[in-house]
């Protein structure tokens, strides 16, 4: 019950930042990628933390996408079923690092909260 | 259109974090405080920022109750409606410091990411 409650809170943690983190990574790697391969390199990088499930990639991709700050394109496989590779777009480059400083500030808000001083 | 994009990104950040900067407030309160008087305190503590609005408090303040984080008495007021006032509760100050660690290992995450570092 304990770790129910921890996981809960974990879980609304990562429903804010998964698109913060996904949209980095994808501005940070230099070709498309389809969403195995990006929760690969999602899982490489966050080591032990398994900070998200595979699955609620999707959701955040198609978001981004539906926003336009991510574009995909199906590209038939030889040797398997049809993938959808992303890119960032312009507009998510752009948007990037306004993300960035509202992430900062609240960062920063809860971090003074959490020290218990006055972020005036 | 691109400022509906960051509220929206905001929105979410806030959605994971109002539980955790509420129950920081309440072990920091020394006596128990009723909605408005805590959408106060955090609109104070958060300066202009206006991280959170106060109609999104009470669902928060509920599910905290409902989780057995804080707890709630109902008093009537002589000058007015009834009010109810939360408390943390012994179960709230007990989780609070596994809720401050989840939040550490996902800022360090973030920030680590942002920066384009392996995190392993």
């Amino acid at each position: 019950m304990g770790d129910e409650i921890e996981r809960k809170f974990q879980k609304e943690l990562n429903a804010g930042t998964t698109a913060l983190i996904l949209l980095s990574i994808m501005e940070q790697a230099d070709t498309p990628m389809y969403g195995y391969q990006i929760a690969k390199l999602m899982e490489e990088r966050t080591g032990e933390l398994e900070i998200m499930k595979q699955g609620a990639l999707y959701p955040v991709l198609r978001s981004l996408e539906n926003n336009g700050l991510l574009s995909s394109k199906v590209d038939p496989s030889v040797s398997g079923p049809p993938r959808r590779y992303y890119s960032i777009t312009e507009a998510g480059i752009d948007h990037l690092p306004r993300w960035r400083e509202i992430w900062r500030q609240t960062r920063d808000l809860i971090d003074n909260i959490l020290r218990g001083e006055e972020n005036v």
